[in-house]
């Protein structure tokens, strides 16, 4: 899908911006929920950084380590669900869509450059601990420090990206009145309507 | 499941109990993610209010309005996944577990009555409002006021209590260094480990 300006954006898009601007003085403002199917059929959920749109679509950007569960999950099922609460403004935006994961081996290494290279040395460094969720290592003594290897230019094999791309946003404002909005895509155009509450 | 004094609890839920404490001073921080599975089996997630523990298990409660998609497919998939951040203590929970819905067919008429007591006045209008989700009502102008029907003693019919029962708990805490725990129950205790964060 290829965006306009922001005159043809959809109206969810508009408003999950205008959300994101009217909330940056709250630094948790860009965690977002995003949940997933397991191998066995239930469901994961887990608190994720969001990392922008990418640049040509209205896929949302998170990364990943390709050790983490959720990456062998969304492999199985791409099938994913976000809810985004806004604390200040009192808004949720629930997302359903699917979800893409860039690694290594296919062709969205300019997403994983440019969002290593955005990365704190911190963050990086977390890519070198061992591996997410095994039993505790001796060698994870290391997270307290930053890793050598968390300044590379390039970033390590096992660093991801998730692009999440949307099939379906509701948008609940919890102000007085509340209003919720319901928006769908049909693979070619997005449809919106107001619902109650 | 009976649990003991503070003592005898098992470790997720007493370090749940303390970040309960250090951020309740954060409105949020009693909101958590919840996600399901739907009838085409891709997830769900939404925002909801943690309205306390079942007086005799480690069941976290929460209500709902059998009107609403969740409780649809709560009766058709009971699997569910929490996503917990406490953004001042800066740790997370996830909890993967099955939810029963008290409704007012069940044994539950307590905790339904003991919850809808508690909730405000605006909180119990909404029960008295429109379908949620369905196209918008005419009707749904008196989402802005209180309905007389709200100040009622008794829960109304489609005021339904959700209790999670957990299976596992996820704890990160997000500290310098970081740490991570994972406790599972096996259907008669709850053992914990520490993994790599």
């Amino acid at each position: 899908m290829t965006i306009g300006d922001s005159s043809t954006l959809p109206a969810w898009r508009r408003d999950l911006e205008r959300a994101l601007k009217r909330n940056r003085g709250d630094a948790h403002s860009r965690y977002f929920q995003l949940a997933s199917v397991s191998a066995d059929g239930s469901p994961r959920n887990r608190t994720v950084v969001f990392r922008g749109f990418a640049p040509d679509s209205h896929d949302l950007l998170v990364i990943s380590d390709d050790r983490a569960a959720k990456h062998t999950e969304l492999l199985h099922n791409s099938a994913v669900a976000i809810a985004w609460y806004f604390s200040r403004s009192r808004e949720q935006f629930r997302v359903v869509g699917n979800a893409v994961v860039a690694t290594c081996d296919n062709d969205t290494q300019r997403w994983r450059q440019r969002l290593w290279s955005a990365l704190s040395d911190a963050a990086k460094a977390q890519f070198f601990w061992p591996a997410p969720g095994a039993p505790l290592s001796s060698a994870s003594q290391s997270t307290s420090s930053h890793d050598q290897g968390s300044h590379t230019a390039a970033p390590p094999d096992n660093f991801t990206v998730i692009a999440v791309s949307p099939v379906s946003v509701d948008h609940l404002q919890l102000t007085n009145p509340q209003r919720r909005f319901k928006s769908h895509w049909d693979g070619e155009h997005w449809s919106a309507c107001e619902v109650n509450p």
